[in-house]
């Protein structure tokens, strides 16, 4: 258990907390915080609990905050939004020390600050197992601007920020060390960061709102789950081919050495980038837009056509299974 | 555990959502919803876990839904904020069926309704005990309309809305049935509905905000510790004299059967009703306004003095020690 009570937590908390952006009249420590949106505002809400979405045994408190943050504001990155407030609800258990819940914090303060979010407000309570629920809140002036799931056109083409299959592959690596035998270089450390420490995409969300995405999704629950939703949301067939999409480095041979088929890295969630459907003309300057702003390549993996449901084409002429991640499975 | 998968569990609680009101420019379904604010906001958030803020031997899932989006608003209400919308987080144990968790949806969708909340967005996840997160936003065309806490001043009068200490008396009664015996008329009815199903004074708090309220808290740990809030926030003193306090029916009654000190129910917390400081010559104004706006009584309980700290005076000159509900504790 936390030795300190609840409202000396809260006070020691409230002093790491960086100083309010302009948008906050009043912070954390009233019975609400008060914004001043001026504009559309997008809200997620995210939960995160020992067990399902983290390992307390595989992650340091650190990077379960930076996690759970990370994941919170990657919807915002999925909507084209500029990250705002963030309100941290924590489900504390007894052997979670105070230093811990400290830690955890510092690591969510530190993205917070990198990605100009402001922890807002949030609430703390016992519980027998650790747990997060992250509240973010996205602006735009226009509420146009935001990018949703049911905008894919036929003729729009897809596309993929950064790399997928790091996630998973880092999870493997976490939970069989001696696999990182396989690997060269860096790449067990960036895999393990892949799981741990995931970067929300939140310019390159933006500069793709802005280079005319006409649909946009994190890849949280793997590529045919997710790629499966903007289908639905817009009433298309999505078509993807699984040779064009960048998988990270060393997340193949480890898949390999671990005796499973590497193309079910695509499905493996948790790889946080953003796949977006744009129409054909403005392709280039999203790309040139997300590697400017977004500091990351942009890749043409499919297209849109008329009809429904998600095909991932294998080089062989075999078909993905979807699969995906269920928080509920 | 629940039955269906994750997605088809959200699919069919998003069928029972009522429509979304003309704030909502996204509803639930996407990554993110999106809404107008259109001026100043008030955010909060709740955690709300079994075994610390209820428990499920006592209390029916469309109970549990209730107080989890009462206990919520009840933070709006203490601001004068207008509710706009509710995001859910729900951890879900495998033992709570996918029947129990429309049921727990039911009891907030049916408080949404009343209140005019609109249940905007939301999360589930496994959990190993069911626990809820509950973020809510209320409006206002002008941030300095919102009540916070610091704006107490020596002189101003201390005003409750309703009665204090059927919450907890609702608590002893559930725990130990045969106290009912002490009772007549509806009084263990009553009594045990302010546990399980309290009321966010919503209409109250923007009629206490429209007469002035200086500062304004709502009820939940119990009077002392809230009183304190005040206290500190504003840097005065709260003088509350214990006789003029409205204690439920019953509650007295019960708390003598039980064998303990009567008034230890002022700091039995969980009534959520609001504590504000108004000044005098307002005084009449406001009990009106709550009266004819928020269909409750107001009574002037204290006073606030230029020092510091909450003195709590019992009729023998005894002081009541503070207490009051320590979520971590």
């Amino acid at each position: 258990m936390v030795r300190m009570g609840e409202f000396e937590l809260l006070a020691r908390i409230r002093e790491r907390l960086p100083a309010n952006g302009p948008r906050i009249h009043l912070g954390s420590g009233d019975d609400a915080a008060v914004s001043l949106p001026g504009g559309a505002t997008a809200t997620s809400v995210d939960a995160l609990v020992d067990g399902v979405h983290f390992r307390r045994q595989l992650a340091s408190p650190a990077q379960i905050g930076h996690k759970a943050l990370a994941t919170a504001l990657s919807d915002l990155a999925a909507m084209g939004a500029e990250p705002g407030e963030a309100y941290v609800v924590l489900g504390l258990p007894a052997d979670f020390s105070e230093e811990e819940c400290i830690e955890l914090l510092d690591g969510m303060t530190a993205l917070a600050a990198d990605t100009g979010t402001a922890l807002a407000g949030g609430d703390l309570s016992r519980a027998r197992e650790l747990f997060l629920a992250i509240t973010v809140v996205g602006h735009s002036s226009d509420p146009q601007a935001f990018v949703d799931r049911g905008g894919a056109r036929p003729g729009d083409v897809l596309v993929l920020t950064g790399e997928l299959g790091g996630a998973s592959a880092g999870l493997e690596l976490l939970e069989d060390p001696a696999l990182e035998a396989s690997l060269t270089g860096g790449a067990a450390e960036e895999l393990r960061a892949r799981q741990l420490e995931p970067t929300p995409r939140l310019r390159a969300g933006r500069a793709l709102a802005q280079a005319g995405a006409t649909a946009m999704i994190d890849l949280s629950d793997g590529l045919g789950a997710d790629a499966g939703h903007i289908a639905q949301s817009s009433g298309v067939e999505l078509r993807i081919e699984a040779e064009a999409v960048p998988i990270a480095t060393g997340a193949k041979a480890l898949r390999a050495a671990g005796g499973s088929d590497p193309w079910t890295l695509l499905n493996g969630g948790e790889d946080y980038e953003l796949l977006a459907s744009v129409p054909p003309a403005r392709l280039d300057e999203a790309i040139r837009a997300v590697h400017d702003k977004g500091g990351t390549a942009l890749t043409q993996v499919g297209e849109v056509l008329a009809g429904s449901g998600v095909e991932i084409r294998l080089p062989d002429c075999r078909l993905l299974e979807p699969g995906g991640f269920d928080q509920l499975a």
